[in-house]
């Protein structure tokens, strides 16, 4: 229940977006002890002129292909979790065919009373019931 | 002023969105204390291949028809509210002619400083002046 | 890094979404410490259907024009400092050709680890090696 945001632009090929996409999911997966099924992906693909982002700030080249990636996941990961979690999404972006300085991360954080994962049911009680990991 | 997100797939009759956008305000104002003029909802319609979410984590069943809720609320709700919260809104999915087990809700939590809800006013001067409920 | 995202109907001029945006950047500039450079919006057109928004909530009168505004930004911003971005995102909504009313606002707050703005670096480790303000 991490659920991870793709905001891309539409000229990328579906199949970058796809690998990008699982490349987030499987760094959750390696840094941030996110269960492999545990996997909420929402990809939003706009025109590139709606994604106005600077081109250097702080101190990278983006090109037109700059994504971003946000993610809305339990607070509690430590500070070299969420570093893991950049290397690996970059790694990853990079393999998926785009170039690390082009995939921007947001985390937010909420607490497991703050999720249902569907039936009515809010995840804090499964999670208690069913001793899954967060 | 929470501010309600709806992410469905767009083969979803607009008829159901519509009675699940009512069923989730409903539902806040039923068991959050919201009033029933505080409405905002913003729908995203997005293909169905643009939400990958997975088919049963934790113990559910999704279909294709799973749609993501998120909700940017104040801060203070307690676990009880979010849990009747959680109940109202899988019921009235289901009356909507959606299956509870297709409704996930993200909650996010900030202050009444971080609102304004127009004319350049943050909410918590409104609130104080008008002694409105949150 | 603060991550702007502007939720506008559809019919709206597109001179007026880019002024729009150019205002509450601005804003973040004038009002919170923001770099000039530090500049990233997404713009998210939908039908003006899908913005369900209350007409009068809690003292105002919104249009079929009016826009939501949520900024994804660091803790830390004061009372004051967020009093004052409202003020100037609202006169800025003006200039741009839009109503007052019609401009709603809601911040959420993480924190500079939450951050990557490329390349597989924690904002926080950009920040502390290059002294950039936040």
């Amino acid at each position: 229940m991490p659920l991870i945001r793709l905001t891309v632009p539409d000229h990328l090929p579906d199949t970058s977006v796809q690998a990008l996409a699982q490349a987030v999911h499987g760094a959750l997966v390696a840094c941030c002890n996110v269960p492999q099924a545990d996997r909420f992906i929402v990809i939003n693909r706009l025109p590139g002129s709606a994604l106005m982002l600077d081109p250097y700030f702080p101190n990278v080249t983006r090109s037109a292909d700059a994504c971003i990636v946000d993610i809305t996941l339990l607070g509690g990961r430590t500070a070299d979790q969420k570093q893991r979690l950049y290397r690996h999404i970059a790694a990853g972006a990079v393999q998926a065919g785009l170039r690390a300085d082009d995939v921007m991360v947001a985390l937010t954080e909420n607490s497991a009373i703050d999720w249902s994962l569907g039936r009515g049911m809010s995840f804090d009680t499964v999670a208690a019931s069913d001793t899954h990991p967060l």
